[in-house]
């Protein structure tokens, strides 16, 4: 919205070098915001902008910007610039642009840093895409039980300014095990001279760096929680996922989802739909494409060894989309009641005896008003049709009807049963795509319809 | 889990009368585990436990269970029992708990409640689901910016208790509308003296009560807040969105997003999978699957209409899923990706061109390597089919491989379309659902397919 609305007046600014202009817009609005005009200029023109901010706001700007055009940016800064620069970003970000520079400049970069930060990007830099590892910060509030209320409240007075989240102070034990916490709220209530082991809450969520990170969007959610602790794999804290961390995580994780749903590949941590290139786009989504299109080889030789069947009643052929279709359409949607369901541990792999029974069910009252519809539609829209000699137009109807029911009936209950074998097999229920459940479908529908004609009908 | 491997123990220890066992189990465990227990159990056992219990404890817990289960037990106590316990919820959670009542219950617990959470109530449930008002707490701080830190950590000791929100203060002009926000970080960092006007940020991000709830996790994600002022039409604070409660919002965004996608109504603030009736599940899916089977019909004329092209060339027939199905494929792959663009804000209504030229290239590069596949197929695995006189399978082949490329053009063109068109008429761009898609994208495709095959090959 604003990117269109500004960016023509901050390039009109940049050209005629009215630095004031542009020192005055960009103080003015969210970061957020001013990340998003900048998008819509080009990377050298944003880089004269940052010339004319100061370090503070253009460090809060930029970690604003997606990764690929804060790489963008980045090439065009000296090293001593960019190492100066990548020292300010909080440690997840700094990771992640660090990641996205060619080779030979990340070298460079890493060079320039302080052997602490350097160490601190080599352990982040360690934990896979899509893990806690990967999107917690290392800079945390730790202190001993041993401390009174005062000394903590002193404490923070001295570090709240250089931490990403000092809601939380966590108490850790001597290997660094976290015991308890106490918030900040808990802190100004109660009395100064009060230990901390004393007055912390002693149940403590916690994840471990390589859990998937939509376990910790679901700890935070369930418990409500601002930040969570992360362990290695001794049990001792070493960072924390804060709560806009973990939504932005549970935004990319649902975009995820629903891509894997209709297979479509690749993740979406680096950048947006208008500026992924049509290359990246197609190379995401051919894969199942090509899968599917080979599969469906398979219905095609289903469809010709039943040719026999449709040669003699033609008007089997006009229902073939209608039966497919309808399979899909039922699969996909208990596919997808399920799939959520798992997502958000309503139901787990054990239940699936529990989920299948429920199914069966919506799947046989489905039948009914669907199977009653397709009667009278063949009855009402067929009736003038010639048909092989005995064979009326109602024992079409019913073989057309029977066939639709069965199919109903069969798509549901496969629709919920993959996700669930998916999650049962350690896979991503989502990964049981749409698309490839109604090749399954399809085939299945078609040697269902066919199969059923041929013996009712006696073709 | 939990509740599985709990909820056995627990009822031997009801029956048992063994107060101790369930009032040490459910003393040790987070609320949010202990009603994930509860769940387990019948709601007269679930009774006994909050009887065991204490008041907070109970009221902790209590607002934990999904509300289906809430109303089942609050059928259970006495009036003024009930009273006492809906005074104590949280104001959002108050008023969803009485919505679920039956009338002349919910009337009786409203009497008993005092005058000032009546009006709460009264005004609260006036927000109809799925709006910022609808999920906002109206316990907030709001200060003048005439006190000092002092005096606001004096007020923030004071209040903190009772507030669900504390970590950020916000401080209101004479209308209540909010001027800026002071976080408890920089209370703790300011001067004692300094007065709030100096040091709050003036930058206030906020949204109005009736705006969707997409719009305040929107904001909270964006600027990575903690909370969200709600206004009312004249502007003044009336309450507040808080992170956790925008989490468990964007989740439930996130499944109706799903289910819409594949013609699923309905919304899920009220139970989980397993605890929904056959009914209502049947109820939520039967709508569209009925409007797409009587759609379905028209594809059932086409056919028809080109009963003879059929008939003189039945091999058409064997190739109509394959072509049928990948336009759905295509179709539901930039459908996806455009829903999912503008759900994130990526992408706006007015960048249609831009999108449909990107997808437009996407999908020319698409149906080179699925019309080449198709292409094959037809010549490896029909070579051998008897074809009527003057028709070769070269030009068969030719046929079918137009047709595919000019579907998966078509399709992936109107998938990306349609949640556009939605975006722009102010409809849900997931409305447009998956299978609504996939029928229009059969009906196109049927249309291509016959046309193309008798324009090339003289049918």
């Amino acid at each position: 919205m604003l990117e269109q609305l500004i960016a023509p007046d901050i390039k009109a600014a940049i050209k005629d070098g009215n630095i004031q202009d542009i020192v005055s817009y960009f103080s003015d609005v969210h970061p957020a915001d001013a990340a998003e005009v900048l998008i819509g200029l080009d990377p050298d023109e944003a880089l004269l902008v940052f010339q004319s901010l100061d370090e503070d706001l253009v460090t809060d700007i930029f970690c604003e910007l997606p990764v690929d055009y804060q790489s963008d940016v980045a090439q065009l800064l000296s090293p001593a610039e960019l190492a100066a620069l990548v020292s300010d970003l909080s440690p997840d970000d700094r990771v992640d642009l660090l990641k996205s520079l060619p080779e030979a400049r990340m070298a460079e970069v890493m060079q320039a840093l302080e052997k602490s930060d350097r160490d601190d990007v080599n352990r982040l830099a360690a934990y896979p895409e899509g893990t806690a590892g990967s999107i917690m910060t290392t800079e945390f509030i730790a202190l001993s039980g041993q401390l009174t209320v005062h000394q903590a409240m002193e404490h923070l007075r001295r570090e709240a300014a250089d931490k990403e989240s000092v809601y939380n102070s966590y108490i850790i034990d001597r290997n660094r095990r976290p015991i308890g916490v106490v918030n900040l709220r808990d802190l100004i209530l109660a009395e100064p001279t009060a230990k901390l082991k004393d007055i912390m809450d002693d149940q403590v969520a916690t994840v471990n760096a390589d859990d998937d990170t939509e376990e910790s969007t679901y700890k935070l959610t369930r418990y409500a929680l601002v930040d969570l602790p992360v362990l290695d794999a001794a049990g001792a804290m070493i960072g924390l996922v804060t709560h806009d961390d973990a939504m932005v995580a549970l935004e990319r994780e649902h975009t995820e989802d629903m891509e894997r749903f209709m297979g479509i590949a690749g993740t979406h941590d680096d950048t947006t739909y208008l500026r992924t290139s049509v290359w990246v786009h197609f190379s995401h989504r051919v894969g199942w494409l090509v899968a599917l299109t080979v599969l469906g080889l398979v219905s095609g030789l289903i469809l010709q060894s039943f040719e026999n069947v449709l040669n003699s009643l033609m008007l089997l052929a006009f229902y073939m989309p209608m039966l497919v279709a309808t399979g899909g359409n039922t699969g996909s949607q208990s596919a997808t009641m399920v799939v959520r369901a798992l997502a958000l541990k309503e139901i787990h792999s054990r239940d699936a005896l529990r989920v299948i029974w429920k199914e069966l069910r919506v799947a046989l009252v489905l039948c009914l008003v669907l199977a009653a519809l397709a009667f009278g539609r063949v009855m009402l829209f067929s009736g003038g049709t010639i048909l092989p000699a005995g064979i009326s137009i109602f024992e079409v109807a019913v073989a057309i009807t029977l066939a639709l029911a069965v199919q109903v009936v069969s798509a549901t209950v496969i629709g919920a049963l993959l996700p669930i074998l998916a999650a049962r097999l350690g896979a991503d229920p989502a990964l049981v795509a749409s698309p490839a459940l109604t090749t399954i479908v399809d085939i299945t529908g078609l040697l269902i319809y066919f199969s059923i004609a041929k013996l009712v009908l006696g073709l």
